[in-house]
């Protein structure tokens, strides 16, 4: 997606350790028209599905705005699994495990089981696509629920890391807006498509 | 908004203690038509402000969906506070307190400093506006970078806690989409506008 790729190229940051600091447009200021145009992207690739989309699967914090997005493309619901279950969360939940490399810690992902109806055809969107440890939980979520993945839908995917290559492994769709494969020397290198 | 209490009496549910459950298409499942709509309804009620809006200001998580739909239709970004920093998080932020009344406790929101500027026209968004304690930690933020206030656009108010009227006697606008003013005997009683 060039608008993407250039708006990184523009105010992206590369930081140390493999980072690439994108929080003026993507995960604490959001751009609303670039996101927006995300989702009409998300369902221009994934509208030929053989199955329709039924709903779009996230994770909250960042993912959530270009799920929603992508939802509006679709005409369909978005859930967003939630992290920190608050006081009035179901206690009927599916739950799956996230284990983050960047904090070295595994933590419990919810979503109430009313909103995950066997035979779904489910979307996952999410913004940045790293070790894939996040989509493994929502995905494992969307089993138990005997939902049916339609595919993976990633704002950033870095390329370098292995989330990527390992979905596809096991014959999971993964769309990824702009696919990074190196950010050495403070250069950010695309995939080409 | 119309659609908006419509939607509340049909998916809405009461549970004891004052709750309204809207986490089918507000907070947990999202219907994006829907916060498309409750976007328009922001920018149609704040674009007359004499000042022009320049940024909308929400917390996570579920103030995000409906302040990025705002943000569309004004055509600015969309800023959300962080309660739990990353590791990538800039050190340089913007702090505020929020004393929780549900979890009894207080947190600490953060804005990087770079995403508010003195002078700035701001537009606060939330889903939910009760005690109003989220709205005051954004506020004390927006006080800290100078930034101003154009209003605070809410999309559910529970008219019969405090925070709507304690905002109010402070001089901000609050637009509420729709008011409610009473959870009593499960019957949902919304304010005529």
């Amino acid at each position: 997606m060039d608008l993407l790729k250039q708006r990184i190229l523009k105010d992206g940051k590369v930081l140390d350790g493999d980072i690439l600091k994108v929080d003026s447009f993507i995960n604490h200021q959001i751009d609303p028209l670039l996101a927006f145009e995300t989702g009409r992207e998300f369902y221009q690739r994934f509208q030929n599905t053989h199955t329709q989309i039924d709903k779009i699967l996230t994770i909250e914090t960042s993912g959530i705005a270009f799920a929603l997005c992508a939802g509006y493309h679709f005409n369909v619901p978005v859930v967003f699994a939630k992290k920190h279950a608050g006081r009035n969360m179901s206690l009927d939940v599916y739950q799956g495990k996230v284990y983050s490399y960047t904090k070295r810690t595994e933590y419990t992902i919810s979503i109430a089981k009313q909103f995950l109806s066997p035979g779904e055809n489910i979307l996952v969107i999410d913004d940045f696509l790293a070790n894939g440890q996040a989509v493994l939980g929502l995905l494992d979520i969307a089993r138990q629920a005997c939902a049916n993945l339609s595919g993976v839908g990633i704002v950033i995917e870095k390329g370098f890391q292995p989330g990527g290559k390992m979905l596809r492994s096991q014959g999971v769709r993964v769309e990824s807006l702009v696919v990074i494969d190196s950010l050495k020397d403070n250069n950010i290198s695309f995939r080409e498509a």
